[in-house]
């Protein structure tokens, strides 16, 4: 059996099963947008990363060094923006061809740092090593928290909801692929290109929401796969009106299902505190049974099937 | 200019300056083995990063994944325990291409589990990625210390010592080169092959040191890239004794300086401390100045230079 054949998903399903420690100090494990650790002082460590390889998550014909840079950062921190919490530090590991010009560090890193800046999270670390086939960067970021906010706390009756729109990275990677950087230029798709390449993670939001959210997961992998993984861990079903769902300009539903890279958050909170959140977007609601249900505009019902982006 | 012109020193070294924050909870920052913050109720936390790459540090032919899973985690715990730190949680990327088998990720994370449940480390989180070209993985690791011993503490007139032999996993690696894995089973050179596959990090040993010492590294990159390290670090210089750095069975003196990754602990303190530590062995001395000098058998001197295992 390869890995291709259970995919990303059921890799870290079968991981997590193997590897449940015993530890009351843990307080997410594996499965979440970030690992939670209980600290001195009521409050929580949030630990998370994320890579990003050649070929896969970025083609060098269309981004540049400091974008990959604050790309790099912008993943990391929604993790932790994800749980309600507060990024503070990061690691960072390149992985470097020895022909890797020192000039597209210098870029890399200010990339990482003018982002960094904005939320104040500093490099303290990390490692370098020789990649000969290809180029990959991977961050660690340390977070606190002093609520945790998880995929499984979704309760029947919740509402969905999310502050921003869908589909902007997804609708922008399709113009980068068809005209490079010139993307960037042309009226109809600079804003998406540009979302692609420098997403802003929703860190300030994160915690505000964190107030009042039942369950959260940002949306790396697809709207669909928020759907899903949230349901699957809160035990619970759903109804989502694609019409309610916010697309941005240029983009289409399925940029917002299965696209991804947005980092966008999404949520579920009780009914009475819509009001508590400015510019909340109601797009479903929680159910009872399994089934995430698809209603279009017409009343059409479909049943939402797994997918969200799935790297492996 | 490439990277490989300034090499992974050199491009620490220009990310150190470039990077560098103003935050009082940094204790330290880039350049050592792992970064350490202050964390509430007079502890540290300590996190590093530390990443494998196939055919860069280990190759499939005399590598199985349960060995590479057992070292990924040894040569992070090793950071941790050149701190004096108590390692505790994990996180776990994968760089898997899509061929990869289901059971040879299995018997990584056996690999893992078995070196974690020694150390009480728990795989807490991570990240699942493809990689088409080649196979990587990275960790990393959350520790925690009462008290931190870095790089740059050597002072003038302390003794340079380390409790282990030296040379082991570099003659092993030769071997296995040689013989691919009936290394394994060849008795002048089996020690040293499991050594290589299969180090013990010597995180109990680092804790214990830690009480006494005023500067401390593993030697993940060789010896002479210890003695480099801390000199400079410590703004000091050193003699050592040739003859008396202890070797690994079948290895010699240019495995233990140039070879790397025993994770033996490389130490100083003062002359008074020594018998606080058992089993201590003295290689040499600190000095003034800024040279370290080789004294061989004979009496002669050489000047150290700069030859550590440099990746990039």
């Amino acid at each position: 059996m390869k890995v291709s054949d259970i995919g990303e998903f059921g890799l870290i399903e079968r991981i997590r099963k193997s590897t449940r420690a015993r530890d009351k100090n843990i307080i997410i494990g594996i499965g979440d947008d970030a690992a939670a650790i209980k600290a001195p002082g009521h409050k929580y460590i949030l630990l998370t990363t994320d890579t990003l390889v050649e070929g896969v998550h970025f083609d060098l014909k269309y981004f540049n060094f400091f974008e990959l840079g604050w790309k790099l950062m912008a993943v990391n921190l929604s993790d932790i923006a994800a749980m309600g919490g507060k990024p503070e530090y990061a690691l960072v590991t390149l992985g470097l061809p020895k022909n890797t010009k020192v000039s597209d560090i210098d870029s890399f890193y200010s990339g990482i740092k003018a982002l960094g800046k904005k939320h104040d999270v500093k490099v303290i670390g990390g490692d370098i090593v020789n990649s000969p086939k290809s180029l990959f960067f991977t961050m660690d970021v340390f977070g606190t928290a002093g609520k945790v906010i998880r995929r499984s706390g979704a309760g029947i009756g919740d509402v969905i909801a999310a502050i921003e729109n869908f589909g902007s990275s997804s609708a922008g990677l399709t113009a980068l692929k068809r005209y490079g950087r010139k993307a960037l230029s042309l009226k109809p798709c600079a804003f998406n290109s540009r979302s692609h390449l420098m997403p802003l993670p929703m860190v300030d939001e994160g915690r505000r929401i964190a107030k009042y959210a039942t369950s959260m997961m940002d949306n790396s992998d697809g709207l669909a796969r928020c759907l899903i993984e949230i349901c699957k861990e809160s035990k619970v079903g759903a109804k989502v009106y694609l019409g309610k769902i916010p697309l941005a300009k240029g983009a289409n539903l399925k940029d917002a299902l299965d696209g991804g890279e947005d980092y966008n958050l999404v949520f579920t909170l009780s009914r009475n505190k819509i009001r508590s959140i400015k510019n909340c977007r109601i797009i479903g609601e929680i159910t009872s049974g399994k089934r995430i249900y698809l209603i279009g505009s017409n009343g059409r019902k479909s049943t939402l099937k797994d997918k969200g982006y799935e790297q492996i």
